[in-house]
């Protein structure tokens, strides 16, 4: 078992990362957790890993309650929330209970923000059940929910006083969604960490075949890099880089999740083609050789990721990309690579370039 | 004008208090409030005072835009809520835009509440137009909506990071909303303050006719004394005191405004009429005396509050209690007086008690 410290001042919290984890979270829980557990999961997750949790809670003498909701997007909705908010009223919780995400990053982000909401804010543990979810939205606090008008626009910074991720429970995870949270993967490489790059290049291979040390290692040095940049922009507010470099390859990618309709693309996949148009205006503006972005391109598809988006047409993508939340005060703000593990946030990019990325990273 | 401190850390901010600050309110923004300013008010508020805001932001060089919702406690919902989400969606704002909220606590609390919920936060404004909302909801960061069941059940900490409580606007405001701003102005003095209590003793004509110099003070005692307060205990985590002194009469008032439908009785009325049965009870427990609670009951008349509440019998009043949110562990925790001036959080009063305290003071 690997223990990281993610240091948030008096909002600091440990992330847990092995296998067997689940069946002795009992002995993990901080004291701050009072006797009431709400567990809220999905359909897909809850008859695979539930009774494990909640086998290891009742060890500790706590009382627990569920609620299992459909997989998917779309749960991640104002309906949803009300009926949980509904759920815990009718279960009389109040400030003594902790609320469990068990699940994916769709489970995390809503349960997180209905703890964020709640009573004004209850404490939250996320045991993330994905890749995706264990090396991304399981650090840093993030929580929110989907608006018809756009993707995670209603949301609060809310960090869990825990976090397990159980190696275990991705041996059942289909092969997309496994690809799709390598792609976040990946992302640590470019951003900031070159050795892990290459890393990730002798050892795509095994993390694909689920080697449990590879995907251990993998989810480690992720959220390493990840708590690092939480820590120095916790609310994202550094008007450059910061935690806007966790953004790379997220505002095309947006775009491409909008445009399709949400779900039809995983988040990872449009992160990776969304990552090869930031990878293709880089070369454009001088800061990337050719070589470069075909050796990521390269790193995708040894991945079972797309290198390519969908043909929406170059105005379809500005036009979505406008109405990405990352966009600051009108301009368009994206991320973009000066080389090889080292990002920027970027204004300046002129528009027919941006358009020419778009349409050379279109199939 | 006054100008008060609330020391919160990275969260601290300035609370001004004075006539004719609205014109001048350009001169007030702190440096952080970015171009856009989308102001969120109500239909009996922005008649009077939107055009003097608006104004005085244009001086600034900043463009404003501005929701108005109807009145009352109705529109603290989550359709409103949703209503202002799509707004400021439709209006594309972004972190660069601050949300001023220009109204009393139903407009505080739901513009804050998009403040703190919108692109996971947005910097916001408190422009409290009743002595209510000057004294009480424009400090300390509470924020939230109701639910169908429950009152302010979903919500959020998020400070402000300006206030300016403009005397002015109190002379347009009903006398019966004067009253009830006055009776959380009262609960001050019997928590924390006695000195307090006997000043409002001997001035209660004064604020009841609208003295300018009369009601300045009371709002910046209250603030002060609620500042102390909300710094020694930011997120209402004290076990014991702390944060939750400020609900003296509000478990009880809670089960008024219940009881009777949201917006019947205003909350300040029913914290009047709440704190007599918490009086009450802390009589029977001896800690005071009969002339003590006859004392208060003087002052709440010469204010115009009522000192009963309405005969719903203690079982539906018990029931409604427990679904409030100040119940820790579903254990009923009252805030009770040792003696006036000196409020403490309490969790063993007997049932029998809380009953006959809650007969002996409804009509």
């Amino acid at each position: 078992m690997k223990k990281l410290h993610v240091g948030l001042g008096a909002r600091s919290y440990p992330i847990f990362i092995g296998n067997g984890l689940l069946g002795g979270v009992d002995g993990l829980l901080p004291e701050k957790v009072g006797r009431h557990i709400a567990i809220i999961s999905n359909q897909v997750v809850a008859p695979l890993y539930l009774s494990r949790l909640t086998e290891a809670t009742a060890k500790s003498g706590r009382d627990c309650i569920a609620l299992i909701l459909p997989d998917g997007e779309a749960t991640k909705s104002f309906e949803t929330l009300n009926r949980i908010y509904e759920w815990l009223l009718s279960e009389r919780c109040d400030r003594a209970t902790t609320i469990v995400a068990l699940g994916g990053g769709v489970i995390g982000d809503l349960a997180g923000f209905a703890a964020a909401t709640y009573q004004r804010g209850l404490p939250f543990i996320q045991i993330p059940t994905t890749l995706l979810a264990q090396v991304d939205s399981s650090v840093g606090g993030k929580t929110g929910i989907n608006h018809p008008l756009g993707k995670n626009m209603i949301g609060a910074f809310w960090q869990p006083i825990l976090v397990v991720a159980d190696t275990d429970t991705l041996m059942t995870l289909p092969d997309r969604e496994l690809s799709a949270g390598i792609a976040e993967v990946i992302k640590y490489g470019l951003i900031r960490d070159l050795p892990f790059l290459e890393w990730l290049e002798k050892n795509m291979e095994q993390l694909v075949q689920r080697d449990p040390d590879a995907l251990a290692y993998a989810i480690e040095r992720s959220c390493r890099n990840k708590a690092g940049v939480v820590a120095a922009d916790e609310l994202e507010q550094a008007k450059e880089g910061g935690r806007a470099l966790l953004n790379l390859g997220h505002t095309f990618g947006h775009a491409i999740e909008v445009g399709v309709g949400y779900g039809t693309w995983l988040h990872g996949e449009a992160v990776a083609a969304g990552t090869m148009m930031a990878l293709e205006l880089s070369r454009r503006l001088g800061w990337l050789e050719a070589g470069d972005v075909e050796r990521v391109a390269d790193l995708y598809r040894r991945a079972r990721l797309p290198i390519k988006g969908p043909a929406l047409g170059a105005d379809r993508y500005l036009e979505l990309m406008a109405h990405d939340k990352k966009v600051l005060a009108g301009r368009l703000r994206l991320v973009l690579l000066r080389a090889l593990g080292q990002a920027v946030t970027w204004s300046d990019a002129p528009e027919r370039e941006i358009r020419a990325a778009i349409e050379a990273c279109c199939v």
